[in-house]
């Protein structure tokens, strides 16, 4: 049986989702791991949709496991998950998918929101929004956000490490209540950094750092790889939502 | 010269606002006395309009400090603290004030804010409101608040160690607001764990642990020291504002 649940973190204190090789670097992923293990008393390995980076929030990230058992008590099983978790882990849901679904492959598109305090400086949301002191221009940086939407080769807006680099964003816009402004980017997925970069990039637009014009150089088909880049850092970012067709056949 | 400092801080990682004997437990108050006394090259010590407990913020805590200047450039001042300051911690306001001010004894009154969650659980909040999974009744809550209105003997609302217990609350009431119940303590004073108590008695009797009546005896000139109470955590806490009269002579 495979079981996918929805997950809520504060990325604060974790090194990210994905384990990690020394014991004491805290991750989603063994967290989740060690509660499962135990309440099926046998080990359980998670399949997540992906990774999320040091520092980084989730709304709604999601992970599949497989289970050898013909019936599940699912609202228990949720209950039971949340009492043993650590407090800045929540299961938001619990389902019973098809087994050919995967966390992963299955998904297809995933929506990041990013938070820009453009206000004061608050020191109870400083892990939660990132805080830019500087004057911006909030109309270059929906111009700037809109020239990321369609297919593009995005391997001037991630890692080094990535390959396989083409993507398409579906949506990627920012909007202003008080003094904050959230950029959503909805995409068919990304690459490690690559929100952080088009965040980053668009908000150095913004701030007259980078022009336009440079930004559709770095996205073009013939682009050359670039050396510098603009990067937001994790604390603004949040896994927002992960999108499936059917869950179940 | 005398200087007023407003505060903002986030609680969750300092023992409270006072100072602390052991060397390694974090208060706001040898934080800020740290950076005074870098900036003005000598000890200083600030005195603050009361403490915080553990975990506890505050929005607008307020502390004062004498120097031996004829002239002090005060947005330099503001400027500087805070990019020395830890992230935590962020001095909305510097201003001068009459040298008979005491950042204690002038404040006529103080509000308190309490958070407190009665949707779903959500990880990113857990330090700065209190979950309350159990349902409640708004209409009692709000009812056994206004009990506390007026002045009276705090004694049964109160730490065992605080005498001195009469105080007077000019406001004391409840708002909701989606999944969050917003609580406002107005009054001239409070003694340590007087706000988590009130708060912590209306919460139990809007869930029918404890009657009106009870907390109407318990709040009687002639009430006897009751040894059981109700407190509610820190973590829902916020030092809202300190009110003053005249700052200046």
């Amino acid at each position: 049986m495979k079981i996918l649940l929805t997950i809520k973190y504060d990325g604060t204190s974790f090194y990210g989702f994905q384990i990690q090789k020394k014991e004491e670097e805290r991750s989603v992923q063994k967290e989740l791991q060690d509660v499962l293990s135990k309440f099926f008393n046998q080990p359980i390995k998670i399949h997540g949709s992906g990774r999320t980076d040091r520092g980084v929030h989730a709304i709604g990230q999601t992970a599949h496991f497989e289970i050898d058992r013909k019936r599940i008590d699912l609202k228990r099983l949720k209950y039971s998950l949340n009492r043993m978790l650590p407090s800045d882990i929540y299961i938001s849901k619990v389902e019973k998918v098809s087994d050919s679904f995967h966390a992963r492959y299955s998904a297809i598109l995933k929506e990041y929101r990013y938070l820009l305090s453009v206000g004061h400086y608050d020191p109870l949301k400083r892990n939660y929004q990132y805080f830019v002191k500087e004057s911006l221009s909030f109309d270059l940086l929906n111009k700037a956000l809109s020239l990321f939407i369609g297919k593009h080769d995005f391997k001037n807006f991630c890692s080094n490490k990535s390959d396989d680099t083409i993507r398409e964003i579906y949506r990627c816009e920012a909007n202003k209540r008080g003094g904050i402004i959230t950029i959503k980017v909805v995409g068919n997925g990304f690459r490690r950094y690559m929100v952080r970069m088009i965040v980053g990039t668009a908000l150095a637009a913004a701030q007259d750092k980078i022009s336009l014009e440079k930004i559709k150089i770095r996205l073009a088909d013939d682009a050359k790889k670039e050396v510098t880049y603009f990067k937001v850092p994790g604390c603004g970012l949040y896994l927002y939502y992960v999108g499936y067709g059917e869950k179940n056949d």
